[in-house]
């Protein structure tokens, strides 16, 4: 059935409008009255203040996640399009699961934290996105935005208010989470015939277009990791370490890079993505009192990490493990989550923090993780059902199955030899 | 004469730098003495705060509406740069224009929402330029920007301060406006050459080029829709109702496109255009107490809406009522501020505003269009004087009329096959 | 030795590392305490406040100047990439360097002006990057880095501190001093092989990727402007100053471009670079009393000089001269930097600050060109020596010789056509 897409979307629409009308509410100065002669600053004075924050990250969301996964040289539209989507999609679901876990099922009252905590959501499915990018449909991804988003808000539940760990930044909860997860749907989706596929190259421009995500990501990665802190001091401590961190990670993925490849040339992947690597590895302890030395440590680290995962561990990955993992979001996602989940056990035990305990922190690796590749595994079940459909090899990272693409594809770049993209294209 | 346009652009910036030194002046701390002993923020402080928002603008008129209309093949210099031309000639022209109305001819005290209006003033433009977009030179866009920014400024006065209407973000003064005046230029300037024009196409990068001024617009529209909303409440129902409208809208975006698409397929306009007029259609009842769901449903429905603009009524207003609406601004602007401009109205009459009544904002929205299309059709006389000159029809769409370009254009795209565009070019 | 770049990169990363144990803390709200009971804003207020304008000054140096160079067909990695690393390298060693002159040895406590501070160290070497684009090694800009941030420090260290100049905006520290430094590295530099090297062109794709750069860096030049000044006034003014001369020089930079081009044809190198000669022309006296109009002719005169050093002088600078500036540097940072040290000395004279003398202002503008010569004269001294190899002029202005490179580049876009890169080519 070729409307299954629309229809479902449709419906989706339908059903989260209901519950916005059931559960959903605005926010409201009423409540502040009693604080209106104090200096303190009233609710709608920090939705201001925090939302450049919020702002930063949407463009992460949208421009960052969207741009970065440009680099297929014919998987452009669906990069940046499928990456909308899912945002979008994820953005309200997320508000309402979130907002009901949190609220213990009482109304959501949308505050400027239930919009940057929406953004979050999707970000862990944009993460799991990249691990399978190009291998399965936007139906697929509509559904798997649907479940992921439900377990990645149960599992940060857990984390923040049953474990009561620490991190702020999220690189457990939604870094390593989210890799974790996409490499455990990429595991059951696995398909011999996608190894070292034609289509999985990149041209030129496109990892210019990918840089344009890569950039924008680590600018404001600071705000990413400070949005949710608390005002102050650790938000301040959020900022600071997470740029210096990004900073020192930036030379490290360079220095490795070049180390590592042929006559020591660099790499756009390495550059594309490890230099982000300081961003998440930071990020559990990046509102703790670590110093900024400390984070540049920790970041120096992560980017040497990740460009050697990329290097090293991919093609064991695809080959040994069967895990195809289309933009290596394990060594930009996974490793330096799990970096970042270890620095944060590290941190509190040497006292930076006086809220977790390294039991709490250790805890809140394992139940990412373990979460993930369980919540991972039967979403690629549900993944593989025939009713959703799945493109055949031949049409993988290919944008021509799922969208019109312009004529100049094929007669000004070159890219199909005999057109026969135009024959026996599934339907959506 | 080949130097009419360099004459006319420098005689112009010499009018408006004599019109600042009559007319403008800074704003100053010294007239809120009287509140240093109070809590109340100064204007100053109020500038910092809402310059975050004022720039979110700013990214949406330079970035947002320049890349938007990269999406032709060959006319990409043309769409960011005389963007950016209009733009810096609106903004100052708005602010001379804006002021002089809103002071009654007095002083003109640029604070930060004189810079926001202004910016708002180029938007107009730029959305009219849409419509035109490849067909008109250099000379013929200095001239629409003059106009239509005083013809705007005098029906948003009308809207504002004689009917007192709401339309906070501007659904009816900016979005109906531009487009309803840019589809009276076009209807004016119709050639019957155009139809079909082999340039009139994307390629499969200038598509992804176009994504970059979507989601920049879709990213920051929650500031357009807010960045002059009265302080607290209203300020904050302004962001969070855009936002979840966005959101919804990309949903049945996607949906209608898939839905009405050939096997499926979606199609890159409409997720450029569409997913935006969730956007356009809460500007006017964005500050209102409508609840989040509301929006839903006004975004929701605007997505339908454009994207079914975009499928069927597109090439009816192409052949049968000889407007050809290069960028489409009729479904992204046009019908989506109508719907805005209704949902403002039926908001008002279930009384999410204490402010307005049914008939200002009828009448709001009826002036809205009316001065369009008025003002639009003069304008396009005006443009037709053959003393403005126009490029030949086998010249539109095509940088290389007024641009110089890199012979790669040429060499590497087989863009062109007989190298004609370099013979009988008109001038500038 | 191959592994030189990345040796000395790590070996860098270290070194900073223990800079920042031994010299660099946290602010602490401690300092504040007696503050606490005033609505005097803490320094943690503060931090948020500037937080946005830091955050546009951090996307003009990564993505601003990054794109802006993207331009050459096939350098655009190298422009984006090496960019991204002198700009995380500079910003650590700008924190340690400028922190330490300006504590006097003491500790340095990380607000946010030293994080804008430190991305303005950044700035003067990547505006010297673009005289020396193409002909250098990463190896090369790593040192040029190290040198001219400590001697960039140094001169603002005089200007700002010994002889109390107004440079809120650094048209003299940064920008001037950015492009003089860099042509004395690129007349040390110079190579006969690489006039009308068949490399230095561009593609259209390319165009408009630097065109992302040139908007990036438009619209957040207020922000640049003002970062740093006074609250207040003196930051209020800053940007509504740079906000309209920008505006005004984008008008004379379009007209002038038409005037001088062939058949009155626009050029993109123009329009790229010229539209920002008013940002850096207003930068000195950004936060003066001047008037809205006479930062329009600050910027509207600074389009016009632009424009015609691009068109008149790069000539004679790459024949004449024997300086090679790729990107036109003195055009945009050069003569608008020196423009603005004039029209700080007029404002002065004019009795616009009450903190400077003219003698103080003209001394900043001598010491800021003479350091920036003498200082670039020694480093390309530097750079020249044997040991840092440098790429022989066939391999120059590509990306091949640093940068995997995609298949594509060859085969879909034709851009070389016997593949004689892929021999021979120098190590990194």
């Amino acid at each position: 059935m070729r409307f299954k897409f629309s229809l479902m979307a449709i419906g989706l629409e339908v059903a989260l409008i209901v519950l916005f009308a059931l559960y959903v509410q605005y926010e409201t100065e009423q409540k502040n009255v009693q604080q209106l002669n104090t200096t303190k600053p009233s609710d709608m004075d920090r939705f201001l203040e925090l939302y450049p924050l919020f702002q930063d990250v949407h463009v992460m969301i949208f421009i960052g996640f969207g741009f970065l996964m440009t680099f297929l040289k014919k998987y452009g539209f669906s990069s940046v399009g499928i990456n909308l989507f899912i945002a979008a999609l994820g953005l309200q679901w997320g508000t309402i699961v979130q907002g009901i876990l949190h609220s213990h099922g009482k109304e959501i009252h949308i505050g400027i934290k239930n919009m940057i905590n929406a953004d979050f959501s999707t970000a862990t499915v944009l993460i799991s996105f990249g691990a399978v990018l190009g291998k399965t449909s936007p139906i697929q991804m509509l559904i798997m935005t649907i479940i992921e988003i439900a377990v990645f808000s149960g599992n940060e539940y857990l984390v923040g208010e049953i474990f009561q760990a620490s991190d702020i930044g999220a690189s457990m909860t939604i870094h390593a989470f989210g890799a974790y997860f996409g490499l455990a749907v990429a595991l059951v989706l696995y398909r011999s015939g996608l190894r070292r596929h034609e289509n999985q190259e990149s041209e030129y421009h496109s990892e210019l277009f990918a840089m344009i995500g890569t950039l924008f990501l680590w600018m404001f990665w600071p705000s990413f990791n400070s949005a949710i802190a608390d005002a102050g001091d650790k938000q301040y401590r959020a900022i600071v370490n997470t740029y210096f961190s990004l900073a020192a990670c930036v030379l490290t993925a360079f220095a490795v890079s070049s180390f590592v490849g042929e006559r020591g040339k660099l790499e756009m992947t390495h550059i594309q993505n490890a230099t982000l690597a300081g961003g998440v590895a930071v990020g559990t302890c990046a509102d703790m009192e670590i110093h900024p030395y400390s984070s540049m440590i920790i970041g120096g680290l992560a980017g040497i990490i990740s460009v050697l995962g990329f290097k090293y561990l991919d093609p064991v990955f695809a080959t040994n493990l069967r895990i195809q993992d289309t933009c290596g979001v394990h060594n930009l996602h996974g490793l330096p989550g799990v970096v970042g989940g270890l620095a944060g056990i590290v941190a509190v035990a040497m006292g930076a923090s006086d809220k977790s305990t390294i039991a709490m922190q250790a805890a809140a690796l394992g139940s990412s993780i373990g979460t993930a590749v369980v919540g991972g595994l039967m979403t690629g079940l549900i993944l593989k059902l025939p009713i959703w459909g799945q493109p055949p090899d031949q049409y993988c990272f290919d944008d021509s199955v799922y969208w019109e693409v312009p004529r100049s594809i094929e007669h000004d770049h070159h890219l199909h030899e005999n057109g026969s993209h135009n024959q026996l294209e599934p339907e959506v």
